[in-house]
């Protein structure tokens, strides 16, 4: 028996993208003719099959949920998980984590390996590649062969399926609120690049907070950052010679960075610079001066993602299907990195 | 067609453990004759097969490696995963993450459910209800069907297979005699209980670095903490009337909790007592005063181990079958928690 070929070995032997491998085994038109035709010859030649979903779906139900996230070096992520574990677990559902490393690739691989028998429904958070590309033909072939998917934090428009979403724009505008509250008058906004979306939403709250407050807007004062690993170097050049009092920080590695350049440069926190971070972790209860957050709710999210799943996989089929936005409120955890309201 | 029963749908419907279940489906002497048949009719009555390991392996390869951690919310756990994705990935792997939660029904359900057909090999941490039951079938079962297994961190003796563990002794021993070289004489320890191997290996080290000191062995002195959540209470109570000036703790968390209670009682890290934790944590470097640690090195634990499984994967079979402990060394990592050498 030739050996199973994955995805990936296709991609490679054929020298095309595994998106184009993807598309073409499922005789998307965009992919032209000839090329679709070669890479299913290739596949069939090595018993390559496309996941067999259908074929899942009416045998059996492995009561399995798949998790595909971004990264999971990062508290957020893990909370959500152990939200989903909580509700599967209590429903009798086994969960599986894969990891896409925020590579588009890797995404479209898991959910191809996860979508082949292993799981009945997916829970998901984009990788930042997969929402600069905008290429979603991976979540689409899923939902429409039936198998429930549930987005959170990072979601699309363009989807349709369900999504558990915080609403970013009005936490980060009630944290730039309480700045302007307790008196900040410069206020420094630490953001990631505009296609993850929360980075957008957060940043058009922080403008809306401004604006409401007849705050000019002042570019100056916006830093985006596009890879976590440069984000330490990055906020120190950015805060050099900036003389601002207040900083909002949409995550709290960043929030934490910035407020060790600032001690370390003569000033104090938050008698000087007030700081607010977003997502609640570890870091932000620990760290001294403990730190003012917008709280994400993780476990909150996983578990509702579970719910609306598991409610979707148990549901007489040929019901009516509709969609739901669920937003977890967010809430603003006042500690030591901001000053008091006066 | 009957619907496919679970595992644990099996053990609830006949009102017997999941571990009896799958031993019986093993036809496992340790279970009654009367027993295993019943389990055995009913799960082919349900159309219920034990993971089919030897066709899977016969047939094909998934390319899949899976991992069985306790948690996720552990800044060690989630760098292990990191240096698996690295080396799984640049050798053309994919990566299936399951959580035992600590509970030996979740990892004997994850395993079976990874193992059939889902994964070629499987690295894991043990849970520590499975480490307080001492039982292993579900690990011997998937080894005797040549399915290569790597245990890391969490490993025990009665499991012939690969592991990878960092030198907890050492490491342990290294960390008290660092103390002892700073000048502290009352050295408290904040362990876990003995059944998880590296509180046990970590405890062992403390009393070595005692023991070669001269110094006397104080029982009073050494806090074994059952559960996460209880730990900062416990510590609290623990170092209410203790007079130490020297603390080693088995992971950060612990390391953390006892220096905000001397902060908060009107001592100092490191002038009055000198604080030292294992696993080199976000916490540890981002905290103020930043923590001295033993460095567990996660990252390099998952690479070893991920080599080690595709080196066994990917060996003709019928090679000697030989294997290896790979011991990754621990480094003292000296920050601000501790008073410099005199």
């Amino acid at each position: 028996m030739r050996p199973k070929l994955t995805l990936k070995q296709i991609a490679k032997e054929l020298d095309v993208s595994i998106s184009t491998v993807s598309k073409a085994l499922r005789d998307s038109p965009e992919i032209g003719e000839d090329t679709r035709e070669k890479i299913k010859a290739f596949a069939k030649f090595y018993n390559y099959k496309p996941n067999n979903i259908a074929l899942s779906l009416k045998n059996r139900k492995t009561k399995t949920i798949g998790i595909i996230i971004p990264e999971i070096v990062h508290h957020f992520f893990t909370t959500v998980i152990s939200g989903v574990e909580k509700v599967a677990n209590e429903m009798g559902y086994n969960v599986i984590i894969c990891l896409s490393d925020n590579s588009f690739d890797k995404e479209v691989i898991n959910m191809e390996m996860l979508a082949n028998g292993s799981t009945d429904g997916f829970i998901m958070s984009l990788a930042k590649e997969t929402m600069q590309k905008g290429d979603y033909h991976h979540l689409i072939e899923v939902i429409s062969q039936g198998m429930p998917l549930v987005l959170f934090d990072r979601v699309v428009d363009q989807i349709l399926c369900d999504k558990v979403i915080i609403d970013d724009v009005l936490g980060a505008q009630k944290a730039v609120q309480h700045l302007i509250d307790i008196g900040c008058k410069r206020i420094a906004l630490l953001s990631t690049v505009d296609y993850v979306s929360v980075g957008k939403l957060r940043t058009q709250g922080y403008k809306l907070a401004l604006e409401e407050n007849d705050f000019e807007l002042d570019e100056d004062l916006i830093l985006k950052i596009e890879e976590m690993e440069e984000s330490e170097e990055k906020i120190e050049h950015f805060l050099k010679d900036k003389d601002v009092d207040g900083i909002f920080a949409v995550n709290e590695h960043f929030a934490i960075s910035a407020i060790k350049y600032i001690q370390e440069h003569g000033k104090r926190v938050p008698e000087d610079v007030s700081v607010i971070g977003f997502t609640d972790g570890e870091l932000s209860k620990r760290f001294i001066p403990s730190l003012t957050t917008v709280s994400q709710h993780g476990t909150r999210m996983g578990e509702e993602a579970a719910r609306i799943l598991i409610e979707k996989l148990e549901k007489t089929p040929g019901e009516d299907e509709q969609y739901r936005t669920v937003i977890v409120e967010t809430g603003l955890v006042k500690r030591n990195s901001t000053k008091s309201l006066k």
